[in-house]
């Protein structure tokens, strides 16, 4: 299944894409009791419910209504509990900055309040001059995970995937003293979406190619066959260093050709410009860059 | 105030500390509606209205329910959107851990997972060698912020205080590849709590005694005074990075004394052992630690 959220920002209504891209609105499938974290939604409590995803996967689209075309596509998750991020995860992105490639996954976080919808304005944070722009896979966990003894055990707790946009700040990351999350926390910083699609339409996450272009230019064009650490690994890993529940994200990294990757004069982002991504079966993002 | 919430963990009560330390019930006093994230709580939204805080205020506290003195005392905020940590921000720390004095902020992640209540069971990671503690003042977010422009602008957004203890596996922070997040985002890292004091309470967060004993043994005995970048330049700093919401939480780092700062053999926290810790007028916390 293809999951969205479709509405203004904070009043997304959740739905399913139908076989011919229509939304088809979900809201009377979720169960109508309101649940401790507030009206049903798609979030970690649903991902982890397989009675209501079934009730979902078992309704005919045609027979739920259809949501207006022209309403803005939200994040297609709601809730985020935390964003782990890994660094560095792919060998050509690890070249092209200078590092060499970790021995072990490079962990990183983003605060959910950073998700805003595939085709929402991304924010160039005052005084950047080094907004650059990540494609990537996100994994969207649906079962508690702690200490997993295996690739096998761990996938078993993904309960989909999505395109994130991974947007970072080169300077506040690594020139400002400390840690990377100086420059990953900025407003905007994480279109996710458009759509939350099921493991069971995703058989191999390690053969999606993944583009980015800026201003119609492509600029990342890579494939997740090229993961250092595969996504089996990388939910495996961090479940002995953290606790993952329904409804956290992991960002498992992008390809190179990011801006920081290029020669002088680096083609960092500023207001006016156009970024587009897209994986293999996840959808599209488009987001125009404006001045915060 | 002094708010707090009663209960098993999950299922906690909204509370007020009267004057001979009991315990009072305020659900009565949130709004009977349950707002865009289920039923009222202390949280975020209920920081941002000044109206029901206000009748907090003005209830007469014996006129409260009582609760019992035996329940649980779990963190005194629910709903937390995200933790951002100031590491290396007293002189005596930075100089312990062998770092220079930290020319900016040093800032990294928690998420809000890990948060637990202050008398809660703290878990030693599997495989934790060098797990560790850290006596901070939390910042409690109650407006939102982004690029305030002085460091008034930046304390009219604090709504309150509390202790915060940033729990920290040595290895996996420094030795294991890349980010410092890697060790602070194990199960149960941030006891938070008992109370939220509100910052009307707290008229100078630059004169709080810290301290932290392990096993009886004072090990840690700071003051806020010794911090290199006091609240309102943490806040106002952060505030150029990433927008504060109402909810939000900041860490604003420990004084020396940690494990790390001790000569070898060096004696990180084991199962077994208890910690306690205390801020002038926040109140007091108590671990014991278990194994994962």
């Amino acid at each position: 299944m293809k999951l969205l959220r479709v509405g203004p920002a904070g009043h997304e209504r959740p739905a399913l894409l139908d076989a011919d891209g229509v939304a088809r609105d979900i809201g009377g499938l979720l169960g109508g009791a309101e649940g401790a974290g507030g009206a049903r939604d798609i979030d970690g409590s649903l991902l982890a419910d397989p009675d209501a995803l079934a009730r979902i996967a078992a309704a005919d689209p045609a027979g739920l209504p259809a949501l207006d075309a022209g309403l803005r596509i939200g994040p297609p998750l709601a809730r985020i509990g935390k964003i782990v991020c890994i660094g560095l995860n792919y060998h050509d992105h690890a070249i092209e900055t200078g590092a060499q490639p970790p021995a072990e996954p490079v962990v990183f976080m983003k605060a959910p309040d950073t998700v805003v919808g595939p085709y929402d304005t991304v924010l160039v944070p005052r005084g950047s001059t080094k907004t650059d722009w990540e494609v990537e896979l996100a994994v969207v966990i649906g079962r508690e995970l702690r200490y997993a003894a295996s690739r096998q055990e761990a996938m078993a707790a993904v309960a989909g995937y999505a395109v994130a946009h991974d947007v970072s700040e080169r300077e506040f990351q690594t020139e400002r003293g400390g840690q990377w999350d100086k420059g990953k926390n900025c407003e905007t910083f994480n279109p996710l979406g458009p759509w939350l699609v099921t493991a069971d339409e995703v058989p191999d996450p390690q053969a999606l190619s993944l583009k980015l272009w800026v201003n119609g230019r492509l600029r990342q064009d890579g494939t997740t066959g090229d993961q250092i650490f595969p996504v089996a690994e990388v939910v495996r890993y961090l479940s002995h260093f953290m606790t993952l529940y329904p409804g956290d994200v992991i960002n498992t990294g992008t390809p190179a050709g990011v801006a920081l990757g290029q020669p002088e004069p680096r083609p960092y982002l500023r207001a006016g410009d156009v970024v587009e991504l897209t994986i293999d079966g996840l959808g599209r993002q488009r987001q125009e860059l404006k001045p915060a």
